[in-house]
C-alpha cells in the first residue's frame, strides 16, 4: 500500500484498510484499546513481525494511537483514534453486507 | 483472493472490494450499465487484461451481471446486481469518510 494518489474516497479508504489483517484490527480495537499480547491472542493466525507492521500502518494513518505507559515492564496500548472511530462507524455496513452475503462469497470461491 | 474462510462479515467484503481496481469499477457502474470500451475508458489507466479479470471476480462474486447482446458486433454490457447494488450502498458511508479523511491520508504517506 504504496499508492499516494486517489481518484475518490472509497479508493483511499479501501487503501487504508485493505489487507488481510486491518479488517480484524479494527474489529478487535472497536470495544475497548488493546495491548500489544491481546492483540496478538485475539487475532488467530497473525504472527508478531505482521502485527507489529500492520499496527504501524495505522499509527501512520492516524487511526490507531500506540501509548506506552513506562512501568515495569512497559505497558504498551493500542487504541483508536477519532479519525479510527469515525473508520469503524463507517465501516460497519460493509461489514453487514458481508454478514449477509458471506455463504455466497464463500460458495464462489470453492467452486 | 484466494481465501475461503472469512473471520467476520467486513473481512469478506474488503476481500470482495480489495485491489487496486475495484472501488472505481463500483463507482462507475454505479449509475448505469456500461459496455466494456466505456469502463475502459472511464478507468483511468487500467489495462485490457486487468479489466477483464477485475470484471470476471466481480462477476463471479455476484456483484456484476455480464449480458451479451447478440447483434453485429456484440454488445457486451456489464450491471451491477440487486447484491452488488446494495454492496455499493454499504459502500457510501466508507467512501465519505475517504473523501473527508484523504487530505490527510495522503499527507502520511508523502512524508
Amino acid at each position: 500500500m504504496t499508492k499516494r494518489e486517489y481518484l475518490c474516497g472509497l479508493d483511499a479508504a479501501v487503501d487504508v484498510v485493505g489487507g488481510k489483517w486491518k479488517p480484524l484490527l479494527l474489529w478487535a480495537l472497536n470495544d475497548a484499546p488493546r495491548r500489544f499480547g491481546e492483540l496478538r491472542r485475539e487475532i488467530d493466525g497473525i504472527s508478531e513481525k505482521v502485527l507489529i507492521q500492520q499496527l504501524r500502518e495505522l499509527e501512520r494513518d492516524g487511526i490507531v494511537k500506540r501509548t506506552v505507559h513506562e512501568q515495569v515492564p512497559p505497558k504498551v496500548v493500542y487504541a483508536l483514534t477519532p479519525r479510527g472511530v469515525a473508520l469503524n462507524a463507517a465501516l460497519e455496513p460493509l461489514g453487514e453486507w458481508g454478514e449477509a452475503n458471506m455463504a455466497h462469497i464463500v460458495a464462489t470461491r470453492v467452486a
